[in-house]
C-alpha cells in the first residue's frame, strides 16, 4: 500500500463527531481528505477549514462541510503534511507555497497531527529548502539580507514567472543545509523587514503518523504535548 | 510660519549632491518634498525613493528623479514625518497607512531624519494609535490575539470599507495609551502570525527637526547615532 495513503487513512481515524478540523495541503494530505470524506458520507458530523484552494475544492467535492477562516473561532484538530521533520518534532513546511495559511490554521489548533511517508523523517532538517513568505515591495532588500546571512535565498519561480502566494506575496526558498542552527535562523528571520511568515513549524504537533515500507504505519507521540 | 513647513524646509537643507534620498509621506513631508523640488530646479543632483504613491506623484510633478524600490541598493538619507515621538527617539508612524513602505526605506537608510511640528514630541508615546499591518487571511485571529493582550485593536475602515494597504493587507490600530511597555508590545507583536510590520520606529533617527511656535526650528541630535 502507498505510504502516503497509509498515513492519511490512519490520521482520519482521529477525527471525531463535532470537531472543527483543519485540512492540510499536498500529496499526503490528499489521502487524508479523501478518507475523511468517506467517513462524512458514512455519517461523521464535522466542520472543516481548508488550508488552500486545492484542498477546499477537494473537500467540497467530497461533501465535507466547510468554514471560512473568518467563521472559525477554534480548531480542534489540524492534520497536514510536512516536507521534513526531525525527532524533536521540528518541521519544515511550505514546499507547495501554502505555508502561511497552514501556519494560521495550525496555530489555532488545539491538536496537530503531521502525516508523511518515511522519507520525510530525517535526523536534521535543512536538506529541504526553507520557504519564507515575503512582501513584494522591498523583496529585493529582504533577499539581500538573507544572502548576507549566508542562507542562499532563491526567489521562487513557477512557469517562468515569479511565484505569487494566495496572499499576494513572494516566496524566498532558503538553502540552509541539514543541521543548520534552527533557533538562530528563526530569530534572525524575525528581524527582517518584509517577512510575513516562514516554513519552520517547531514542536507544534502532538503526533506524527508515518507510512513506512517495512513496518506499516508508525504513530510517534510527542512526549512534550 | 507654519510649523510643519519650517521643519520640512530645514530638513531639505541636509540633502547633498549625489545622494539617494527617501521621501516620506504626510502633511509635514509634503513641505520637505516641495523644498527639495525647489533645490532640484536650482541644480541639486539627487535620486529619490518615495514611500507612497502620493509622494511619488508629488515628486514626479516637481521633476525630482525617482528610483523604484527594486532599483535601490542603498539610501543615503531618509526624511519622513512621525505621528508621535518621545525623548528617547522612539516613534509611532503609520497614521496614513504607509508604515510598511516607510519602514523598508528607513531601514535601508544610512541616516534618518524625522520632521514634525511640536505637537508630535511627547513624553511617552501611545496616546496615538499604533498601526499594525496584518494579512487579510487570518486577520480575525490576529485581532483576537491583540484583543487578548489588552491592546484594544480596531480594524481600520475608510469610506465605510475595510482599509487595504498598498500591499493588499489590513491595518489594526492599537489603542495602548501613553506610557505603554514598548519592548513588551514589540516582542509580542513578533509572535503573532499574520503581522507583516508595525508602526514602532525605535531609536532609528539621527536627528529630529521640530517646528515650534515659540522658538522657530529646533534640531535635536540623537547622541546614540
Amino acid at each position: 500500500m502507498d505510504m502516503k495513503k497509509m498515513a492519511g487513512d490512519k490520521a482520519a481515524e482521529y477525527v471525531k463527531d463535532g470537531m472543527v478540523v483543519g485540512l492540510g495541503t499536498g500529496s499526503t494530505a490528499y489521502h487524508m481528505v479523501n478518507a475523511i470524506g468517506e467517513r462524512v458520507k458514512n455519517g461523521l458530523k464535522i466542520q472543516a477549514i481548508p488550508t488552500s484552494k486545492a484542498t477546499e475544492a477537494q473537500a467540497r467535492e467530497l461533501g465535507i462541510p466547510l468554514l471560512t477562516i473568518d467563521e472559525v473561532d477554534h480548531v480542534d484538530l489540524d492534520i497536514d503534511g510536512v516536507d521534513e521533520i526531525d525527532p524533536q518534532f521540528n518541521a519544515i513546511k511550505g514546499g507547495g507555497g501554502a505555508l502561511y495559511r497552514e501556519k494560521v490554521v495550525a496555530t489555532l489548533a488545539k491538536e496537530v497531527i503531521w502525516i508523511m511517508d518515511e522519507s520525510k523523517l530525517v535526523d536534521h532538517i535543512g536538506a529541504f529548502h526553507l520557504p519564507v513568505e515575503i512582501a513584494q515591495y522591498g523583496s529585493k532588500q529582504a533577499m539581500a539580507r538573507m544572502e548576507e546571512y549566508g542562507w542562499k535565498p532563491v526567489l521562487r519561480v513557477r512557469d517562468g514567472k515569479t511565484f505569487v502566494t494566495d496572499n499576494g506575496n513572494y516566496i524566498a526558498d532558503l538553502h540552509l543545509g541539514a543541521g543548520f542552527d534552527i533557533e538562530d535562523v528563526r530569530e534572525k528571520l524575525g528581524t527582517i523587514v518584509g517577512v510575513l511568515e516562514h516554513g519552520l513549524f517547531l514542536n507544534m504537533c502532538k503526533r506524527m503518523i508515518v507510512g513506512t515500507s517495512s513496518e506499516g504505519v508508525r504513530v510517534i507521540e510527542n512526549p512534550s504535548k
